[in-house]
């Protein structure tokens, strides 16, 4: 349990845990390594290597214990208790996080807000009041927040996650359209919308290729 | 210029894109790999490896030349063009993506939004009225519309994804907490915010446990 997982391997343990709190929540106590796998999109020997890192869950041909395996991976992933998050930029997708109810269920409370345009300073978003920029070391420090998310124009991502790692965050999201590496040593996760977009459209530039190609041939 | 390229090579190529969209704005016209190597997280070699794909565009010494090059790349990630999409579930995600500059100025416009809400049905968001889910397919054939977006409760959004499939749309951005494999043969990606979250968690409770630990030795 000392050292790191990969990505892919945390992604597929976020995965199981979804499935086994929704079998917890039915009621239902044991589940196998083949119907893990499928909610995760990995093979049932996926599932039954990356678990056996954690010690031994598994009833031999009954499957593994939904609740005690369920806690385990809580105390892996840092989900068996809430993380204070603070929130830079309050525009559409910055306010519709703070509207996001998934989030504060899953365990993520946003506790703060930021934005540098007057006219959101002092308003409040979903109950929560937007405070100036010039705030943002003192409040994450009075309020020890440990991840914060950027919602800003790309121009200024880089500059406001250095603050928000100057202040203190241990993570940060980054939803700007810019890549980010780890910033003063604090890891950043980016969600890019338009790039994820731009991936499909490849495939269907791709695939349309392929169909024009194939009917040249046919004729 | 046949067969697939990774999808971790497709991401390069979007965001060289982008740098070499903003360099053109400047009216710079060489670029090294070195820079282009250094926006997207990649080495120089691995640069000169994807570009040289498509054909050659440096010139020795001197770098790359940014229009053609930039040229090529959109057409080979099929954005010279704009994509139809539509949107399915008008909560606070769906609200802000349609809300979303970002989208049509890189070539993704929405032109249809559909949601179950009576109180919704019927309304503006941002524009676009909103239409009730039974409009679906019509609407999609009538408009020739090529991407969908799944921005709706996990519950439903494997059935949503099928109907858009079967309505003829070429590919699937999915905004809902769940794992979507390709359906019907139609390719799905998923940005999924809550397990982006849970990877920097775990990120965050790995280094309490090491910091912890090391304490205990040291005491």
């Amino acid at each position: 349990m000392s050292g790191r997982i990969s990505d892919s391997a945390v992604r597929r343990l976020s995965l199981y845990l979804r499935m086994l709190r929704d079998l917890d929540r039915s009621g239902v106590e044991l589940v196998s390594s083949r119907e893990l796998a499928e909610r995760a999109g990995a093979t049932s020997a996926q599932v039954r290597k990356d678990l056996s890192l954690f010690g031994s869950f598994g009833k031999r041909g009954r499957g593994y214990e939904v609740g005690p395996l369920s806690e385990t991976l809580e105390g892996i992933l840092g989900l068996s208790r809430e993380w204070r998050v603070a929130l830079v930029g309050v525009g559409k997708i910055g306010a519709a996080l703070l509207g996001y109810r998934d989030l504060r269920d899953r365990g993520f409370g946003v506790v703060a807000a930021f934005d540098v345009d007057a006219g959101k300073i002092g308003t409040r978003v979903f109950g929560l009041e937007v405070l100036p920029l010039d705030d943002l070391e003192r409040t994450i420090r009075d309020l020890h927040v440990e991840i914060g998310i950027v919602a800003t124009p790309p121009e200024v991502a880089e500059d406001v996650a250095r603050a928000l790692a100057q202040a203190g965050v241990g993570a940060i999201l980054n939803f700007a359209p810019i890549e980010l590496g780890p910033v003063d040593g604090v890891p950043v996760s980016t969600v890019d919308i338009v790039l994820e977009l731009e991936g499909l459209s490849y495939l269907l530039a791709a695939a349309r290729r392929n169909a024009d190609a194939a009917e040249e041939e046919g004729g």
